[in-house]
């Protein structure tokens, strides 16, 4: 059932890739003037269709986790690919939730009218064809579909080989749904060859493909980065700063600092390197708490003059994405030290900063360079559902289009829309 | 006065382009932060210093249209070259008007308070870095640099070698008004090389410059498009199309039509393609119009069968920008004909229909994928100054970051900020 035929894998990757970014420019069109009642119909549809797959979507998994078992892969990876009743069946209820949405195709982002009568306006107008090239986790097919669609975009899947069964029938029952609810299933392609080439082909895939979205590792991202010549919404690392002023309430910097650092530590969001302002007096507590929560601590000469049981810090730490319960932790002379080092280390993700004086909160806000900057919040707030989006198709440190968590608006462009009376330029 | 030291034609380009980024960067966060008054004002300093260095300037561009007189360049480019009293006190007008310019940076785009108190606002930053590769024009040195500086950016200017003294002079002046006003002098950087290497150390230069926006003929946006690993702006052609429906005013069709293609033949909104309503009586009068005109006219079969002293059109003919005075027209069986053209044919960035159905010219609205589409109104408004944007940087016919006609807020990008009161995750 879950097997594509034969054709399809003998096909060179570039001409499978240029069939499937043609058949999604048609689609597209037919998507970008659906009303949303429609898109939104046919992702519960399509929840509908994942629930009651579910016994052939954990079969699949049980395959693709036989293989990655035998093929040695790390008991992260196989939890990462597992999928059980649960997470299938929240991945059909994270699609229904896609549905419920707003719908940001339409909108109306400003409009004027001019001296000569004619009226201007700028309305959210879909990108048009997505590709999406991720790695183990299946969850993503059903998401990133669903957010693809919900924003009237045509959508080209590529997951991971190691996942391959998983997500075909994944792939499979989404597109049931779709069809179901009369949408043409081309809105949802998935590349059918697990050749590795087929993602060098999307990234070079101009003018067919108009955004790639990677979600996966660092290597992945990286490589996308590196070899696309189509734009990439993306972030690479986050390497998240907190910063903890002279004015910071010890009994609040000790919360977020734990919760930006230990909360989850390998999501994107987690905290990396902890700042303490000099002047403050409750630094060694601070860090005697995070060591004492678990962290292993790396710190400079100052730091260590505080607590001398922490490790030195070397020079790499300070641009490290630990991803682990490991903080680096600096003393530095006030916000103008901390928001230097931010520019010289961040990685433009979260950088958040621990504070009452709110003149000095509000200069780390305006002259931190990053997509997130919070004042007495969590790090760990970086992401879609947290902001309030609902979802996100993941989180941008780039500076164009969309920054951030991106969800439906980013998977969105606009138009302008004209209209006058006759009016010429003369 | 003009010439800059050897050592810098001594670079090697990417070392050059690398010292100029890390300036240029360091200039951004001071630019970023800065009060609109104070860049306002060091606009208005740098106009007053073009105006004066009137002289300087236009003796620098007489060397430069000695040499390129020499070296046999043709008359329109000359043309685009040459400067003269008027054409410099524009230039510094251009400037002063975008000082007057409402200044995006600091714009809340919007703001939502989360159940847990966490405030979050998305709020205009500059975007960075911006690199320009522009072509003969010298004026492009003022616009691109004041544009660029009222939004924040630091820019790196690179402009074409047979305006190299013009660019010197006009830059020196411009550098002198920025510094008479206080602001960094490396906030507007001229290359100072003519090397055509520099052009690709920019292009490569990701991480460096954040985007390029070329200015030029179709070579250069080409090359640019195909070469840079930095983000784009612009557009490569324009290939717009005027669609005249059954239900058209014939004086507003011919009016239009007219003015569309004929205006101004040489710019990007010209209408290219004619496509008229087989339903619509009117259509051998229009392309007679056309004709009587001064324009030439390639029509399809039926366009021929109406008026048959034109001439056939070729397959290439509805691919192609004239740029000139000349016509495709084509008869098609109503506005879904039509869409499916421009879908075809169509560059994405602006197509219009003449028509008095509203229903009709909404479904055209909604269904043509341009940057731009206009109902009753000539495609030659496709400009920032007649969209009141004040002043344009270029027009995009990509499909992410801004589409169209891009000023100010084009040039920025956003950030999210988030106010706490002690949030964490939890």
């Amino acid at each position: 059932m879950t097997d594509r035929p034969a054709a399809a894998a003998n096909t060179p990757p570039a001409t499978l890739i240029a069939g499937m970014g043609a058949r999604a420019r048609r689609v597209a069109a037919v998507l970008a003037g659906m009303p949303t009642a429609t898109k939104a119909g046919a992702l519960v549809e399509a929840a509908a269709a994942i629930r009651a797959a579910s016994a052939t979507i954990l079969a699949a998994n049980a395959t693709d986790m036989a293989r990655a078992d035998a093929a040695g892969l790390s008991g992260a990876m196989l939890d990462r690919l597992r999928l059980d009743p649960g997470r299938v069946a929240a991945m059909a209820d994270g699609v229904a939730a896609v549905a419920a949405l707003a719908d940001p195709v339409g909108q109306l982002i400003d409009s004027r009218t001019r001296p000569n009568g004619l009226a201007l306006s700028r309305v959210r107008v879909p990108i048009g064809v997505i590709g999406i090239v991720y790695e183990s986790r299946p969850n993503v097919t059903a998401d990133a579909a669903a957010l693809c669609v919900m924003a009237g975009n045509a959508v080209i899947l590529r997951g991971g080989s190691e996942a391959a069964h998983s997500n075909r029938a994944i792939h499979a029952a989404f597109a049931s749904g779709l069809a179901a609810a009369g949408l043409p299933v081309e809105a949802v392609q998935l590349v059918a060859t697990t050749d590795r080439a087929a993602v060098g082909a999307m990234l070079a895939a101009a003018g067919l493909i108009d955004l790639i979205i990677p979600r996966g590792g660092k290597g992945l991202v990286a490589r996308v980065q590196a070899d696309a010549r189509v734009p990439v919404l993306a972030h690479l690392d986050g390497i998240n700063h907190v910063y903890v002023d002279a004015s910071a309430d010890p009994a609040m910097a000790e919360a977020i600092v734990l919760d930006a650092k230990l909360r989850r530590t390998g999501i994107c969001g987690a905290m990396e390197t902890l700042l303490i302002d000099r002047a403050w007096p409750h630094a060694a507590q601070l860090i005697a708490a995070l060591v004492g929560a678990g962290c292993a601590v790396r710190g400079d000469a100052d730091a260590r003059a505080l607590v001398p049981a922490i490790a030195p810090a070397e020079p790499a730490d300070w641009d490290t994405e630990y991803l682990d319960a490991i903080a680096a932790v600096a003393i530095v002379d006030g916000a103008g030290a901390a928001i230097d080092h931010i520019a010289r280390h961040g990685s433009h993700h979260t950088d958040a900063i621990v504070a009452e004086d709110p003149a000095l909160a509000e200069r780390f806000l305006a002259a931190v360079d990053s997509a997130i900057v919070l004042w007495n919040a969590s790090t760990q707030f970086a992401d879609g559902g947290e902001f309030g989006l609902g979802a996100e198709i993941g989180i941008a440190t780039g500076r164009l289009h969309a920054r951030g968590p991106v969800a439906l608006e980013g998977l969105t462009t606009y138009k302008w829309i004209g209209r006058g009376t006759g009016q010429v330029r003369g």
